[in-house]
């Protein structure tokens, strides 16, 4: 039992952004004065600040990220500026990675699938229904069987067959499609292999659905290893995808009670409805610029 | 976090059950020797007992149900014939309500919405994978705009009006479509008044889904009542239907956690959410036969 | 499943606090340049921002809430001045409520219970392990069973008998104990009746813990009820307590899944084990300030 | 979000079970007509049959097992010749593993703890609240911290001191006050290495806790890799002891949601309050003899 939960009214009104409603996302060493800094530099540049997040990871040379909701009138014209500013004059200062967004700017995503259609269909569905801050641009799968589901959805459908053999052709023909025109990559049940090489060249994040609740039962036959076992609660984990299969950051998880009556089949069930749940809380978080990474972890503001 | 749980293998296997195994369900005053009456007439028809499950009210002076699922080869031809012999021999000495049925035989459910699609296909989209052991033989609605949705399912879509003003007629039109040839009515977010006269003439039991976690909250503007009272979880309640309304015996309920950050709007989409969750396993688990009214309460086994 | 969550390392650090950390607390009407007029009174008295949290009830004309966690050598010195300044500098032009705190000032509670333990040992328990941020200055009770149980915690045990007929005088005594004495009252099933002028007199927040989940089954025997309506979820609501009995904000709610197969009194024991658990994660909340009362709502930061 | 969900009111209202209830579990080879012959062999006893659960791990060469409760009159006498004539008349037919019970008698139970005392204590209170069908008979420690805490119950308390370099000796006197006296070892933190040897000479079935959920985390400062790794749950597994450390049996499993403001010392606190439920969970379903263990699963009925 768990919530989509938030934090703070402008990324919920943002179903419907205003256009200047902007977002800025840091990451630094922790030192004194960040939020000072920051808040001064917002106020100066004419921002009304809306909210301010922020975590540090340890008491002591932690590292100290921040999400800043603000209201600039006439944002979309002064973003670049803004940027360039405070790169000049606050980041340089307190080594920051940092970013700045518009809220009304629908993520560009595109969705990667084989056979198996839940975890696609609920993103469809849900984006469909106004629930998630995103553009879904194409699907791409290695199968053509989901076609026929995805297009009255108004989607292009990509059919890229891939092997082990045709691996690194089937993924140029992939980058051709995604190079420049996606903010985010969805695995939504993709079963072929990433290659580091793919992740580098893609230019953006991919997140990844994994089934049964990570690091357990890695591998093959999750539900089949589960059900010998005799495990109580089955899960789900959405991360980012690193080189090292499955354990990247871990964006959200969740779980569901079985017991012994449950089949491997019936498990397989229950996992599906896990995973469709935790992905979409995942790809919203991320659309919604809530997700910073911090080492192997996730910091969600 | 919760699972759509079982009683045994049988009717998880029952997705594609064989045409041998029966299912008999029964309820009457708790007594001595009814387990031992049941197995016995079971054994003596040739019958395999696959499981039993069974639970009494109270301690004393409670009602008994049960739920055997068994084995016979050649159950479709034999099926009337075991009704009533069952009833010569044993139900009458117990003062039984009971009721034999095939697990091969999907109950025919007839599906009626509104404007609201969220329940109406998840239903239809868990059906189409399997998940559900019902065939859905129509959905109703008082407005048209779901038929788009509802036609690629291959279900015919039926558009009644119904007003207050119309409500007689437009309850005749269902009747007309409904009676002899459904075994359930499924309310999937159907926002009309149903009466008592409608309930009796339809001849099967119908599930509403209820927004928010009853009995709190029941009536206008839920969700805004909630986020009034600052509530930290909304849920929602699958019930039979009777004629007091959303007073019937509750199948199931789940929630969802939730705090200050959701406007009215989130708690919608997120009560959306459990609505389908807890609807679906009400479904399924009336069309498994697990569900045995007592009173104002049942008994899922 | 719910955590006691959090927001950001300070609170947690807090449970050995260091004396230079400070939290403020504000609550206004929303405008612009809150925020950042917030942070440079900070940044000018020398203060490190440690954390800003914040929260606005609505996009317009709603209320702002906050609560900001800064160091501040020599604090406790300093804490006075700095709450007359803020007042004179910033409060005033926003129409601010608002408060500082020190970390390291544990809540001073007061513990009043009637013949259930559950609820005060469970509080009493996690104390002593230092999971909480308070000291128990006494336990009342108007009955004198729990005595034993205290005493071994070190706390005072004080028996004020209380009915109807004598409760203005219990009241009295009650308050005798408490005035000038105690930061927080908690009513661990302390089962007399509140009056609205003991609430006036007592000069701090109460706590409530309420069983079954509100606003369903507000009165007599509640699990009874639950059983025979068949609900398959129980609960616990902790709250403020306001004149209106059982109508005050809500700080924390949760749910145990249960069945036909409970009886009232396991729907009451397993009621108790929520219980517990919701009323410890609201008084934490409330002892680490995080908790700000907007209407009948409550934020937690 | 879990229940200590029940199979009937017999083991409800078995917290003063009256002296003429009995359990029989069996386990064995499925096949056709066990049930049948069990039924008809407890009616022939005399007995009213209460309630038969069951359960096949397989539609075919599954394994089956049974509880079956029933009342027989004067069952404290004649349970030694009804263990035997079950075991000449049917266990023999369908090669059962089978065992009769007084639901009346409760379990005798060792729990075995180190320093840690949150698991410890949680089961003597419960235990003392009446919420557990069993009676500890001793507490058994490798360090001295704990008697001072449980002797307020009344219950034995064994310091015997054990490191790797004493093992054998170590275990040889736990086995002394152990063996013939005891029903369940509970092992609640204890934080020392269980050989087969002494698995093999106490002769009683023994329950662990696991901290972290399994099989994530194995090994050391799971809570430590959980952070790193930035797990959004965190849970406890209670299983029986076998020879291969942690990888027994699941008897109960249970998860709580965190985020990145949890230090490693909150995940260890939050964990410790899922430890010490599911537990308690494990211990009481084992002592209502509702748990069976098929291979490295459990059933619990």
């Amino acid at each position: 039992m768990t919530s989509g939960s938030a934090g703070g009214y402008p990324q919920h009104a943002g179903v419907q952004p205003t256009a200047d409603i902007g977002r800025l996302l840091l990451r630094c060493p922790d030192s004194h004065g960040i939020i000072a800094a920051v808040s001064a530099f917002l106020a100066d540049a004419g921002a009304n600040i809306i909210s301010l997040d922020q975590h540090s990871t340890a008491p002591e040379d932690g590292t100290f990220v921040q999400r800043a909701i603000f209201h600039l009138p006439g944002l979309p014209a002064a973003i670049d500026e803004l940027q360039a500013r405070f790169g000049a004059t606050v980041a340089g200062r307190f080594e920051m990675d940092y970013r700045f967004a518009e809220a009304a700017k629908p993520k560009r995503v595109a969705i990667m699938a084989s056979k198996t259609d839940h975890c696609l269909l609920d993103l469809l569905w849900r984006n469909r229904r106004g629930e998630l801050e995103m553009t879904v641009v194409m699907v791409i799968s290695n199968h053509p069987e989901l076609a026929e589901q995805v297009r009255p959805f108004g989607v292009p459908f990509f059919h890229i067959p891939a092997t082990r053999d045709i691996r690194a052709e089937a993924e140029q023909r992939q980058l051709q499609l995604l190079c420049g025109n996606v903010d985010l990559v969805v695995l939504a049940r993709y079963m072929q292999i990433i290659t580091g090489d793919f992740i580098e060249a893609v230019g953006c994040p991919l997140i990844n659905i994994h089934h049964s609740f990570l690091p357990a039962f890695i591998g093959a036959a999750p539900y089949q290893r589960a059900r010998e076992r005799g495990v109580k609660l089955i899960g789900a984990t959405a991360h980012y995808v690193t080189e090292v299969l499955d354990e990247g950051p871990i964006i959200e998880q969740d779980v569901v009670r079985v017991d012994h009556t449950h089949s491997v089949g019936d498990l397989a069930r229950l996992g599906a409805d896990v995973e469709r749940a935790v992905l979409s809380r995942a790809v919203q978080w991320h659309c919604q610029d809530r997700v910073i990474r911090v080492g192997n972890e996730t910091v969600v503001l």
